[in-house]
């Protein structure tokens, strides 16, 4: 899966509580380094020092917002981090989280993964009792909500405002005593709990504890609460009626392979979705090649069962994300090229199959076909391995609309001629739920059974 | 007066509206360039494009923050601007100004120039019904005001909150359909209003105007509100029973020479200022020189009056502001000298008046006479063309505390012994307002009589 | 084969002439682009504009030190580009290429590829006779020979000049009418020949025709003088009379594996060394897993021919290339995890082998192993697609020298001690050429018989 | 004087030998802040580091170029440095000085202020037998004929160097043991001795040695070589037969006022240049106004010697030099505004002398004359302190070509009509050899006798 006109994910959370000689900074650094896949327009890192929180963000991946210098000067116990694609609100400086503020209670910061569907309802109503937005995201919504004035604690608050919240939301919190950790009551986004020494890491994926080193606890279930003190990790549900909703999305691309999510490694389940599209959509064929990297676990496994050899048809270049292209025609023409380089001596006059995990509008995938037949392929055959993307995301995915997603608008066959594919298998709604092990997810991509209700507003936004 | 422990500005505000060509944030820019002296930490433009609000801000300079591209894309018919130093609020990016916030009411952006002195009641009262602050500026506090649920329309809002506000506050704000000028009910720091083409212009000082050629018609008034929009300007007064309290530093060292404040152009109140302390002190010598820049327009009155030959003794160099001192022995000793070099040939076997406009904490003071001496100058008279610095500034001014100013502890014979000084002569309360032709000043610098009552909090801060 | 301790190659060239609408210098940040691997400290472009050569170089990536503005300055119909990695030559601005000159016969800009071995000595020799060297590279010799007065026209002084030189260059260069083409008479660093249009293009791997959409032609022969201008291709040998040597590591590692290299695609290669490695060291094992993404091809190779299957055991982290490690104990453990991560689920209770293309130090070998037997692995046996690698490169390969070379003072029993593998197979010398399909390789860096003599003083840089 | 379209200095050097404490860089960073009006296009300094000689060069102000941790890397005990204006060669990276070569002889660095005349000559003959040049500076050149082999040591080879140069050159050279400086046998630009504990500085002006804490010892001689090193000073002379040429115009505009010029301190020469003028070309007016603040030493000479009391007519504005003005309409009209405001309140109703240095094209005078009279000047008499300059340099200051140049083309009359002046008055030669005391002065660009005869491509460089 690739940068052009495809889905991108929103954004990445991580936050560690308690550890020593004042790494915390340092270890949100490398939380957010492995997390870079989920966002690589802002990124942004709170750290409590001395119970006074003070942070820093910036634009750009975590590895260029931060030096040495300013890690140092971020010194502390516990901090939280955030990477960011904006799916919700501009593309600045201003809308870079975690996001810092003073209250009644004193300082908070959070960082929120996830839409809110509800957001434009709140926040009209947050302005009518006298809110200022300083932000275009949904994500501040949640704080002013937090701000409002209430009997209890701020654990009563938090349930009381969690609660109010409709849609997607994973979120990472810091207080000058505490990190929380919160998760919608559909479990849309992932979120972990890890332990690393005597201290605690939260985070979107489990990669990221494999790099800092910390070791994987659970998840933080849906509609839970983690509290993380002085007084150890506490935890309570805000909401526990509600059907799980995990965004099946993780399963099939976002996630990194290695990571665990509803307790399955997503390289093993991405494998067994190629297997079962193997059984799903047989070919006589020479070999198997992978849109690298994001198909390689299920082209693996699509190999394994159908026993065409698996070879590598594409070289990937690196540093393609340093790279701007503008629009004169060479350069248009080179667009495709840039990310991905087709191998002829492994193509030619061979039959090919290629597996990718998506077809958005489809142009991406023939200009792939379109070079692989340059370059001498006898045939091309497409395998998908997940249904035809019919329906844009409101809970967090950057897909486009129902217009420009080819599938919405056009039948198999007609997306087989457009590709000029000697064939084209989409794996099945079953096949993918066999393959993923469960049935609490969210297909709403595939199916248009969105879990939860949206107001007008996100379908208008995300028409623009 | 030089940048060395010496009180700073805290900040410039610029405002133009109904501009054609959709030049409005190019004549803001140059507006702030001309109030670069007010601020120099932080600049900002928020320019409304066709009823949409949005702008840029940066730390440095505007000639840095500012670039022809992102000019080009701040287009619009009006536009704010801001400089700022901090007095309140940490150096950082997120106190830039203009804010740029999303109310009930649609967008507002503003701008403000003074300090607030109940921001602290102010921001605690909010933060207990529910506001959360992004900001470590009190300016923040005012527009939290502003957005409180409130009957009536947006002129009766202002003047609701204005009346709340205690302090100094000049302020440029817009909205998608207006411009605002507003200026604290005793007028501590200055605001003027121009005309420019069909449209016009609003700016901390005159000199402004000069640039971007606009005429200037008249000073907002202490507690006047000005609304400007396609019906015309319309005024009205949110406050008249507060007696005027206009800062006579903006006079003796703040506002630029060739600016305009109450009536009179600065330089030729400050020639009076030196007339006047010629007469009050004079002494018998060769020559009087400034300390330039700021000290010249004094010197020359100094001499006018008292006959003594006015001589360039001093020779400032030019890129001071890009220099980095650090803290080696060397550089230390070159510390003073960086700035202002003496010229021998004027000096030597001379008896030297030299013409300041204030002693903070004698330390400079001290180490321009060593150099005076070393060059060979018989005997050193120092001239101060106000009455000594006594007092911290807690609206707008960055003084010292008490602990930190020297006048406050000691007499004049004991600075006069500190500075090695042959005399010393500071100008009278009376004698200075004599020269600047008014009574309606704050001089609480000099004389402790603070015109509006501050928080244990702004002293506090003050302390820090 | 990974950044740490691990040998990177010198630099990468490109040249392009004769293309439409002034394009040149986009065509060849394409081209950089494409090479970008052969060298990531700095990259430059000089372009013919209109007769006079004129260009731009800087620190970093080629997409970080080229702007659409930058490129548009640098209009023309021809353009030379150079990346480098510094072998020789420290690594400062001055350092990068391409070195632009005027000299009696005008204007001539020259990038290199590889390393001269007599360098020393030709410097000497021109010092002595007048020069001045402004840069510390090797390259700098090569314009200085050139510049010599000589009768003759510049294709005679330019035969002339190679002549002289020893060890490994591959050059493009750019007079006002001409781009020419050059490569030693061994042939170490590759250089081929493409048509783009009705010009030409040049570049060190045939990767960066595929991206801009020229056609390869051929490779630029071992000794050959090729000169494009107005008149086509003249190529002409300046020594036809030596034996071929090139470099074979730039198949077994260097080389990107769409490359065609000596006539063969570098994954082709790889796959048969890999075959070829499963056929002398046979084991018994349950999976077959790279070290991505190097090592993929000869791991697919190993599994064809063994029957063991090929499996994704470490994720790799894509935004390595953007960190910063600084050497606190916790990010010197996060050093070796934060570009591949384990896969657990893939390894835990295999026997695994691992394939990779050399073991250089043996440290970040051993680190892997440690990885992958933490997650469970029960059985690691290491095959490496080369000989063990026994001495240092004298011709531009960034080897450490022998005493940090884990194979030059150590038996394959020893290493694999070290390793804690449960086996260790080195390809041999015979299989890697028989894989490779030649004899006409330099293998110094296995067997220490090195095809062109050098000067003391190479040896001594390469210890410093 | 002022930055549009006058002329302006070529470059200043600095140099400093055996200070203890590794400090040399941070000393040489000082002098170039002082020495900084001379060039504000690009800095440099090379040190030497325990016998090896290493720098940092870069576009901007030496506050720019220069960080703390830049200065930190650059220790050692003696180093030079350079500040640049191109006034030959193109304005690029490439150009900034000190240049630093490797030789026969080992390393030296170069820093040069003053233009050859016969660069090309020198360069086409030193190309002829194999010269590369890498910038486009007359100063490569130099290093050039210091590196052609030759008998004698290497004080024989400078002597035999500089002997062969025809122009302007003040040169500061750095080699491993040595610190040299070197004046051309005219002594177009100034360069002088300083004493600093127990070494030595060079500069370009004597204001340097007042920053650094340095004690002036005397200048360097025309024709003089000064080397100095462990054996302490040791001065000859390379040629001693030629008549002495030094540049008037130091005095009359380039040299800072503080800085002392072949025995004079240029404040005290220039008040003379006023009083000269007001013998020559009395007049009735009420106050005589400075172009602050180049003009301000002979204003005053002039109010003192006229009786005509001085005033400040314009006030500057600091932060022009950081202000870009791009060409749009409105932009042109702040241009001659940016720099200089009117005070009206000084020259309403006035008659008012206004005192420069020079006219060069007149638009800029003509601007500020209109400006005058719209605040209200009721007549404008100007006064030139020198005569009207009718002739290019070709020895180091960038005036334009005569076509550009005013008055030599037009007469005093005419150019009085342009300007819309009440009066003009130049100084007389006379009158400006008076003040400044002597007769060995080039005064070129006023009478066209060139000193030192010139190449016909230095005039053509002019005319480009």
């Amino acid at each position: 899966m690739e940068n052009y006109n495809r889905p991108r994910e929103a954004c990445g959370v991580f936050g560690v509580y308690g550890v020593d000689e004042e790494l915390a900074s340092t270890i949100t650094y490398f939380g957010l380094f492995a997390l870079q896949h989920r966002g690589q327009e802002s990124a942004g890192i709170v750290v409590n020092t001395n119970g006074k929180l003070h942070g820093h963000t910036g634009m750009g991946l975590a590895g260029e917002v931060f030096t040495p210098e300013i890690l140092r000067n971020l010194k502390g116990n516990s901090a939280i981090g955030h990477v960011r694609y904006s799916t919700t609100g501009s593309s600045n400086a201003k809308n870079a989280q975690p996001i810092l503020v003073d209250y009644a209670r004193g300082q908070l910061a959070i960082g929120h993964n996830g839409n809110l569907v509800n957001a434009r309802a709140l926040r009209d109503e947050l302005e009518a009792s006298g809110s200022i937005f300083q932000t275009t995201t949904d994500s501040e919504t949640i704080i002013h909500l937090l701000a409002r004035p209430c009997y209890g604690d701020f654990s009563d608050v938090l349930t009381k405002t969690l609660r109010r919240l409709r849609g997607a939301f994973s979120l990472t919190m810091l207080t000058p005593d505490s990190m929380i950790g919160a998760r919608d009551p559909q479990g849309f986004r992932p979120l972990a709990i890890g332990k690393l020494g005597d201290g605690y890491v939260l985070a979107s994926e489990t990669c990221a504890f494999d790099l800092v080193g910390a070791e994987f606890i659970r998840e933080v279930e849906p509609g839970e609460i983690v509290i993380i003190n002085e007084k150890g990790i506490n935890s309570h549900f805000f909401r526990k009626d509600r059907k799980k909703a995990l965004c099946i999305f993780e399963y099939i691309y976002f996630s990194r392979p290695d990571s665990i999510f509803d307790g399955k490694t997503c390289h093993v389940v991405r494998r067994e979705l190629g297997r079962q599209l193997a059984k799903e959509h047989p070919v006589d064929a020479d070999i198997v090649i992978a849109v690298p990297d994001s198909g390689n676990s299920a082209t693996l496994g699509f190999s394994q069962e159908s026993g065409i050899p698996f070879e590598f048809g594409f070289i990937r270049n690196h540093y393609v994300g340093r790279t701007f292209i503008s629009p004169t025609q060479v350069e248009r023409d080179m667009k495709v090229k840039v990310k991905l380089n087709v191998l002829p001596d492994v193509v030619r006059d061979k039959r090919v199959v290629i597996v990718d995990d998506s077809i958005i509008r489809g142009t991406t995938t023939l200009s792939r076909i379109v070079e692989l037949k340059k370059a001498g392929a006898k045939e091309v055959h497409v395998r998908i391995s997940c249904p035809p993307t019919k329906c844009p995301c409101f809970y967090g995915v950057d897909f486009p609309t129902s217009e420009r997603l080819i599938a919405a608008n056009h039948s198999v066959e007609e997306i087989t001629a457009f590709l000029d594919a000697d064939s084209l298998g989409y794996l099945s709604m079953n096949g993918m739920l066999k393959a993923c092990g469960g049935k609490d997810f969210c297909m709403a991509c595939y199916d248009g059974n969105y879990p939860v209700p949206f107001e007008e507003q996100v379908v208008k936004n995300a028409l623009e």
